[in-house]
């Protein structure tokens, strides 16, 4: 194993400290609710995270795609959702490989067409039924509340090799909500609509056990909303500038978790008053209006110097910084931040616990 | 080999005519104005394409970081040149290891301190001598031309286990200078610079055989100067709508290369007036300020919906857009988009002639 002042730069780091408080603080908050725990997957593709995850309480993981749920499953995780609909036969065919190995993972649907090609497709694999979960409308994908999903949710009961799972309720408008009482008008808002619908489908005659939905954002919210079954939140392990920025119940800052990650990256090169870094585009994700913020060097700023640097301004800084040294930064968007890497080094204080692979890293398919 | 229409999306795709049509372009413009050709492998990270401009007459591949250059080495890419400085003890190693095995690879210094300890690594590895290129400076790396690279180019012919290949000359602002006549001036410049300080080193009685610099933007330019002996141009071989932004000489496009690369995507929701497609911040780098430009599909604009989504206003597109169907777009920056992917597919027309691996992919240590 590697010292921490040897690790090749760039690089993630992980403060298992932190990491493991922000976990156990999620888990207790929605073990004391009576939620079930579904954490997101796609916010660290991690195999060794989603299995700490269900050590912690978690029933199995989120992933945004088949392609990540396949790794994950390649990995024991249990309990898989996948909250993309599963679109085109080829992707149709590997999704019932994956339930005929993964026999309790549960596959988003909108359309009445994608139904009836899932089920077709398990009617070719023997004893294979797959858990389809009605994904709701909120802004971007999903089918309306009310009426329109239980329209599908017969669709689904109506066939013989799917059955209804229940109800997939992510809003992600409302996990980015500020400041946090409007954050809780709007969860609200959208996880009653998901509950009416599953009262809707219920008294159809259908059973529906899960409204999955929730947030990183939304938990403290959606933890006590009657009807909702289970929490499926991300970036809390993590945390980045973005998430600590949007409010929380006491203020501007949101503090309910703890920033865990960090890139750590080396003075390449140096002027008075700048210091260039080893950490460009291909060390963080860009999708955010932050800049990277340094840790532990107070007077510093960071900005963007292209694919492969960042310029550090450091002449309000006061200390010596000289090339070789090692600056560390929270990222301003951890999920795709995560994507860029192979793997994450998990430090307790300054020793290396362990380097974990980013398994489902670019899987996004 | 998959058929194109059952590539798991979001996927790279190459056009290999067009391919094939830049680096010919691009490989005769250097050859008749008697320039070598470096071209730089941070754009593609992709051993295959490397070998491929080798066959077209490069004399090797640039790349950003060691941790590129020990995977093309292992592919058996001759003529590496690392344009960012080895810095730390670990890596430094490294590129002692990495110089026994590829003789010819060149790395870049800028400071006194870097030089010495390049020396005295190599000098623990018999027979290893290290070919360092002055770093100069343009903006954000380097040590400034004229005297002060004078001194450092010195240091290096007063060591023994390091000799001077000569220098780097990479202006990265001139790259993207608008409009062209403009960039022409600024380029020249910066260029005129280098050559300079080449003049001044060898009338000091040290070799200085290379002048590299260059780039997609610069290389109409930069070929006719005198004095430069290589150009390291990245872009070309794909081009972007950033690239495609900058100016030519003829005008405001810069049309002097074809658009390769697109990424393809498939419209997983539809509601009237937009389709989702499963493709956002994880599928395109963000750092430019241009939405991926949606192919063939005119009237159709794409804006970011997330890590995984995009939202296609498809609201004046004069056809039917369903659920399952296949959009590609231009990326707007190809350099951070490939190191997004684990594969690039290789077209000739609808048939897919190779999937290459990216196998420098995230190797940005």
């Amino acid at each position: 194993m590697p010292v921490r002042d040897e690790i090749p730069t760039p690089a993630l780091l992980l403060d298992l400290d932190r990491f493991e408080a922000n976990v156990a603080r999620m888990a207790g908050h929605l073990r004391d609710h009576g939620k079930a725990f579904r954490p997101h997957g796609k916010t660290h593709k991690c195999p060794e995270i989603a299995r700490r995850l269900v050590a912690a309480g978690a029933v199995g993981s989120c992933t945004a795609r088949l392609s990540e749920a396949e790794v994950f499953a390649e990995h024991g995780i249990p309990g898989l959702l996948i909250t993309t609909p599963v679109i085109g036969a080829a992707k149709i065919a590997r999704a019932v490989d994956l339930a005929a190995r993964a026999p309790d993972t549960i596959f988003c649907v909108e359309s009445e067409q994608n139904v009836h090609d899932l089920n077709a497709a398990a009617a070719r694999m023997p004893g294979v039924v797959l858990n389809l979960a009605v994904d709701l409308y909120f802004g971007r994908t999903g089918v309306t509340p009310g009426a329109p999903a239980l329209d599908l949710a017969r669709v689904v009961a109506g066939q013989s090799r799917v059955r209804l799972a229940g109800l997939q309720a992510y809003d992600g408008t409302a996990a980015h909500t500020t400041p946090f009482e409007a954050r809780r008008a709007r969860s609200t808002e959208s996880l009653r609509h998901a509950v009416e619908t599953r009262r809707l489908i219920e008294r159809d005659g259908i059973a529906c056990p899960l409204v999955s939905g929730g947030s990183t954002g939304t938990c403290l919210i959606d933890a006590g909303l009657e009807g909702v079954t289970e929490i499926q939140p991300g970036s809390f392990i993590f945390m980045d500038l973005e998430y600590a920025s949007i409010g929380g119940p006491d203020g501007a800052k949101y503090r309910a978790f703890a920033q865990a990650l960090t890139v750590v990256a080396t003075v390449v090169s140096r002027r008075p008053g700048t210091a260039i870094v080893d950490a460009g585009y291909k060390a963080f994700a860009t999708d955010r209006p932050f800049a990277p913020a340094p840790v532990d060097l107070p007077g510093a700023t960071y900005a963007w110097a292209g694919d492969e640097h960042g310029r550090v301004d450091v002449s309000a800084v006061d200390r010596d910084v000289k090339v070789g040294d090692r600056l560390e930064f929270v990222p301003p968007h951890c999920d795709p931040t995560v994507n860029l890497y192979d793997q994450i080094f998990a430090l307790r204080g300054d020793t290396i616990e362990g380097v974990w692979p980013i398994a489902a890293r670019g899987k996004s398919q």
